[in-house]
């Protein structure tokens, strides 16, 4: 995808470069576009920890691209939301195993329809990867079973056999406080639903998972380096704690080169 | 569970019984309510073609259970809909395992917590058997893969060990012409979203489904009578050309019993 000269200097602040631009109003469950002729559509991922700024980036890029004519969705996981998700913290012995499984079908589905089908550019919010991560955890806190696991495992490859690997993946995981503090301030703003049954059960899990990306980023970095089949992705480490103006400018030069 | 002695004759006509009556209120998605004590929860599964009458038979004795103070959900299939039903008939070769998928995972979710964890008693469109046949439907026209297939019923059997068998299990396929007149004036009226590419692809898919419902009825009443496991379950069988008095009273006398 050839993108031609982008009008703003990285020098601009956000608010300059995103104000007044209308939000991009395409519908990922939309059933009947077809797909536009003579694009090749990229797949973004941003991983990392809860409140980690993954819808705001997400957000950034999308309405960047749109704004430049190539039609790009950005895909929070509150799309794959489930109406059971606080079952999985307060009764994760019946719901994580279930709650899991719906995360990965719906992940495959939106990304088969607008990656595959429709050609269009996803940015989303972690890739079909992590989610293995955390059926895994479940796994090991024993909420979810040998014969659960090992059938999730079996149905991913399944399924994501017939997806394409990332072509971008960002990395980003600030420090647990970091998450919790705004975590804290999105639930007051009332920005997030509260999905833990308490604050101590979400500290828990706050820094139980920021380990876990910890280790994911660094599987993702030997994998890229080592297995020929992800050789194609390219990582972008973003620092939380600065503005995304590098992962910006980083995707830009990615994009510009396709 | 004793619902002692019901106040109108199986005479009076629907109308009389359930006219003035308030819907019940009863939330299926709710996650924060205490399970009744001391009450049994029934399983009453509506197994049938489309638009065999299913739906106005589950509300009929959701009504009645809860009017008679039960706490009863009806739960129609619609519930377990998703944004991309549609290619499920359109790109089958893309969306059928994935929207199979997600009904399997969606009804034991619902079965899950609804019947086992608050007890209550579920009246439910078709019974979380009924999906394994139209997997075979799509596998033997091409539809589903041999390795997605298998994993579904791997999958399968892991979420329907953890679920208990129908208590009754109503049994309702009228001939097709039935249902095809019936589906035409639903959908005249919206109360039924167009699901199908087109008229001619409605009728073959009713055909083939009656076929279908034919014979898993017939293995239902066969493996009812063989298999211990299934012993329990009290097979009803309803002519949808009649109204549901027959079934209402059957049922009754069922629930009387337990």
């Amino acid at each position: 995808m050839k993108m031609g000269g982008l009008q703003h200097s990285e020098n601009e602040s956000l608010t300059a470069i995103f104000e007044g631009m209308i939000a991009p109003c395409i519908d990922i469950w939309d059933t009947d576009s077809a797909p536009p002729q003579g694009t090749s559509a990229l797949y973004v991922a941003i991983s990392g920890n809860t409140a980690a700024g993954k819808s705001s980036l997400i957000a950034e890029l999308e309405r960047r691209l749109c704004r430049l004519g190539f039609p790009a969705v950005g895909i929070s996981e509150r799309v794959f939301h489930h109406q059971y998700l606080r079952l999985m913290f307060s009764n994760s012995r019946d719901f994580a195993f279930p709650i899991q499984l719906s995360f990965l079908v719906e992940r495959y589905m939106v990304l088969l329809r607008n990656l595959v089908s429709l050609r269009r550019t996803v940015i989303m919010e972690r890739c079909h990867f992590d989610d293995l991560l955390f059926v895994e955890e479940h796994f090991q806190a024993g909420n979810i079973a040998e014969d659960q696991r090992s059938t999730y495992h079996q149905l991913a490859l399944v399924l994501h056999a017939r997806l394409p690997h990332p072509d971008v993946l960002v990395l980003m995981n600030p420090a647990p406080e970091t998450s919790l503090e705004r975590l804290a301030r999105a639930e007051q703003r009332n920005d997030r639903p509260k999905e833990f049954p308490s604050d101590e059960a979400k500290e828990r899990w706050v820094r139980r998972w920021h380990a876990m990306e910890v280790n994911l980023h660094k599987q993702y970095r030997q994998r890229t380096a080592q297995d020929l089949a992800r050789a194609g992705t390219t990582l972008v480490q973003v620092d939380p704690a600065q503005d995304h103006a590098l992962c910006r400018y980083r995707l830009r030069g990615y994009i510009e080169s396709t």
